[in-house]
């Protein structure tokens, strides 16, 4: 098809003038704000890293050198510079282009990014593959001032600095995370931002650049800018003291000192650490001025689907927390997706956003249990992956009362694989001592917090993004017997239990008796009730938004056999691989989890006697 | 009991003068070395750390003010001068004093410890608490210079050093993990060791200790030893710039000089790190020279078991990267503990010790894997429990071929809860496309290494501490039938086919007829064969030593359930708790996992009918 907005790909970035790179600097801007303003997606991060993506995909070769993105939501103008403007009328739909870097959608994405930090890693074993394998590419990775404060990057910084590998880290530093960044790295990086020879800089390095006879567009790195380089540029002595050569701090939304200290950076001959100051949401006012509100837009006209679970979630704990002061809550640089707004602005000294820090913020919850308060740590399920030795060590093994608020858990649309809760189920069950709840509506979750903070020993509840649908009862029981049935008894939680329940119609429809047993409670489970009532039917369906080992219909089926109850279990759930990127509803049907794709599974069982 | 040693409790020590504490050191020093030669446990670094711990329980209230320890099996001096004297007869084994800070052995044990750098985020969580129910106690935690190489220990500092919090970082800095540090850390601490400034401190400091009137032990921090302070210290940038106050580098062996500066440590008003540098093994020789090999010792005359496991996959891996350049071996900071000392002197280039730092070493070996290598990471299976996240998203999702060579699978012993492998089954097996092997045998972990090696995508061989026993055979099979049987069909894996084997000979002389299937490969379970064996008893008891939910007997309850075939299936495995420590032996039959305890189960529920 045909754009209004034409996007060359990398070949002809070599050739344009730095006027002409503003100017295409300018147009993927526009491109960007139509096309995620109308297909919903991540906004002000990829406005914010428009220049600093021209002047990477200038200076490497995306198809040949190796760019790992950290986080990679910011890689829309990489898409867009590698052949892929047609992908965004379909970005992160069923099918259509994903939201992230996907090496199986283009040899120019190097590798998946979704979960911070992981970045300097990864790019440090390719640097040490190329190495070895005598390969000649440069491997660059562009990480966040975000991802810093995660422990893994640390970890690959402190390898890395010492490797000697030629490697460039590029730190595209906007001072946030999704909102405001936290802690000393954060506050140091602050001060680097500040120092006069920054702006002495800025002023200088314009005599070298582009001073090339004949005004070619192909570089030479010559004398005269390593000499200008080695004046202006700042020291700092953190990255110094991991053994980075640091450049910076440089103006990410100038094409020519970026791209002339990228090449510099490129030539060196060990780890490199280029620090890139950007503006989130950069040219788009609203954006700029609001960017924690752009960070991920929804598309134009998308209904408006009720109060969330999260912010249900972030209004009980605040109620809770005027009762009872002994409660906490904690965030993983997640204050607004966690639902945490509100508590964090009635209790400042109550609330604990530790940065990008799952592992920290676990441990560091069980420190406080120990010594008498209540923490509650809101995180999404797929981040909480981060903490699970912690959940097991520093929480369980003392039985310690620490509140886990899973946001996020089961499917969660858009973001695709690397965000989808498919884990929690199987991995909180694991932790000896814990109990795990599973709400299936609003009054659900504000019970079942109610009970998790009441308990004692850990406990999750664990809910899913999005808000309720058509069930609507409160309470915590473990089991409730939502519909009687003779011939097959369905069971589940959470939010399928709504698609489990239309499953029961579709199946009476079809003269089949479907009884609908729901799990208030998945750890431990009530195995008497459910025994109880799978021995009535003789044919039981355990339906979940979960990989299939160490789901609840496992458990269930063993606990049958075991106590020599005849009922034959069938289990409806993720399998044993990872679902992809699009809407919920797409997604549940595709995977068969849907009412429609339930009463097919269990019509198809029955039927075969 | 009377001993020939005897060691005063922790107010005792507040009286001593100086002269009175070195003898004490020398005391503790001597009882250590008699009891820990004869009882195994860890050794050098407790030798290490006699004098900073005599001296941070003469600082601190042990009972009253929280001292926290990372790694703590350097606890055991602490034990001896908090009355468990009488405990060092029992250490580590069953039903005995633990090798670690148990908080229900004593109040003055404030948490455990076992997987290193978590000790000052349960430190900072603490100080929090302290701090909002308007206690006044310090915290205090221990850590080592190793464990500063986990990007655990990085989050917390950061958050740490701008939370303002009133807490004391003590860094046991010897240099080494439990072999040498590696990383740019590592370095920094080196350099910062051998600054002059430390030398003329050491000189200085004396002048001002111990000086006040009457030589009473009760320490005033007046002026005089503020401003000695001042002039002696160094500067660290590195911690400074995260928000510490840093004192140090201090002579660990010093007992004036440690008990100075713990005394200023305490009465600062934020967060302060003080840097201890001591020798591991000290004032034992043969473990001063040789600290890696009395880091752990063996009881005197224990029998010799032939070559374990971890020998045994050192061998093998170094054999096939004799002929594929492409392998590589990764290890965190256990490089001897994992049998790859041979691999890293053959192969320098190929292989990667990257510190306690196991989230980076698996998304590294992604990067690596991405790139045309195959990284073998030996880790224990406890400590990978850190990187469960990064085997989901960096690994799995791009079904990259790593290689996990998981150690010290199962029970572990007398390290006790923290350090069983009791989660791996679980975790392991709900990583998508991950293929996981599990050796009954010395010469089935080389097979199944060489066929992890070949094998794509995410491979995993799990095997447990120690050596095999009487099952000798090779092969990498799925399934083996080991023995026919009518009544009922055992199935397991790992070492403990032995102890099934021995159950079906015991149930033979009982008149029951016991099939064992062997399985070799864990995920994906060959159901089909399972299943056909299975229904030829009609009664199946799977046997684990890993906790249930997860567990591969819960898979075959379910696959045997949705096959429709008639067979009741009963589980033996670790159920919903930790292990306690012990001997293997000791614990599997506390725990009902032996022969006697199978033969036992399998009986009393045939015997149900």
């Amino acid at each position: 098809m045909e754009y209004d907005i034409k996007i060359p790909g990398p070949e002809a970035l070599k050739e344009m003038d730095p006027a002409q790179l503003d100017e295409l600097c300018a147009r993927i801007r526009s491109f960007l704000v139509e096309s995620v303003m109308k297909t919903g997606g991540h906004l002000s991060s990829n406005l914010g890293a428009v220049e600093l993506t021209v002047a990477l995909e200038r200076t490497f070769d995306p198809f040949r050198d190796r760019i790992v993105f950290d986080v990679g939501h910011q890689s829309y103008v990489h898409k867009l510079l590698t052949g892929r403007q047609a992908g965004f009328e379909t970005l992160r739909s069923l099918g259509g282009m994903s939201g992230f870097p996907k090496p199986s959608e283009s040899d120019a994405d190097a590798f998946i990014a979704g979960h911070a930090s992981n970045s300097i890693s990864v790019a440090l074993g390719m640097a040490r593959a190329r190495t070895l394998t005598g390969g000649d590419y440069s491997v660059v990775c562009v990480t966040g001032d975000g991802a810093l404060t995660g422990g893994l990057a640390f970890e690959a910084l402190n390898d890395a600095g010492q490797s000697g590998e030629r490697l460039v880290v590029v730190l595209n530093d906007n001072g946030m995370s999704i909102k405001k960044n936290v802690g000393a790295v954060a506050r140091m990086l602050a001060a680097q931002r500040v120092k006069p020879a920054y702006y002495k800089f800025k002023k200088g390095y314009r005599k070298v650049m582009f001073a090339i006879p004949g005004g070619k567009a192909i570089y030479k790195f010559n004398h005269s800018v390593k000499e200008a380089l080695k004046h202006a540029i700042l020291h700092n002595s953190t990255f110094e003291e991991l053994g980075f050569q640091y450049i910076g701090p440089v103006n990410g939304h100038d094409i020519r000192q970026l791209t002339y200290l990228l090449e510099a950076a490129k030539s060196a001959p060990g780890p490199v650490l280029v620090h890139v100051v950007t503006k989130k949401g950069k040219g788009y006012e609203p954006a700029e001025s609001e960017p924690d509100r752009y960070h991920g837009v929804s598309p134009r006209g998308e209904r408006c689907e009720g109060e969330s679970f999260s912010s249900v979630f972030g209004r009980r704990i605040t109620e809770l927390a005027r009762n009872d002061g002994r409660i906490c809550a904690i965030t993983a640089a997640m204050e607004q997706g966690t639902g945490l707004a509100g508590f964090a602005e009635e209790f400042p000294d109550r609330f604990f956003d530790v940065g990008i820090a799952e592992e920290h913020a676990v441990a560091m919850a069980a420190g406080m249990a120990k010594q008498g308060l209540v923490p509650v740590f809101a995180v999404y399920s797929s981040f909480l992956q981060r903490a699970f030795d912690m959940l097991i060590h520093d929480v369980a093994i003392l039985g310690l009362h620490v509140v886990f608020a899973v946001d996020r858990a089961g499917l969660v649309g858009e973001d695709g694989e690397t965000h989808h809760g498919a884990f929690d189920v199987g991995f909180l069950r694991q932790v000896p001592g814990m109990t795990v709840w599973s709400p299936s509506s609003a009054a659900e979750l504000r019970d079942m917090l109610d009970a998790a903070v009441a308990a004692s020993g850990p406990a999750a509840v664990r809910y899913p993004r999005g808000s309720e649908g058509a069930y609507r009862d409160g309470g915590a029981d473990a089991v409730r017997l939502l519909r009687e049935g003779t011939d097959v008894l369905l069971v589940g939680y959470g939010r399928l239990i709504n698609e489990i329940n239309a499953a029961a119609e579709l199946l009476a429809a079809e003269g089949i008796s479907a009884g609908v047993l729901k799990l208030g409670r998945i750890c431990p489970i009530d195995f008497d009730a459910v025994c109880a009532e799978a021995g009535k039917t003789g044919r039981v369906c355990v339906v979940e938004e979960t990989v299939e080992n160490g789901s609840v219909g496992e458990s269930i089926a063993a606990a049958i056999s075991e106590r020599g109850i005849k009922a034959r279990v069938l289990l409806k759930n993720l399998g044993s691989s990872f679902a992809g990127h699009g809407s919920v509803a797409d997604l549940l049907s595709a995977l068969g989890l849907d009412a429609k794709g339930i009463a097919a599974a269990v019509g198809e069982e029955l039927s075969r006697g």
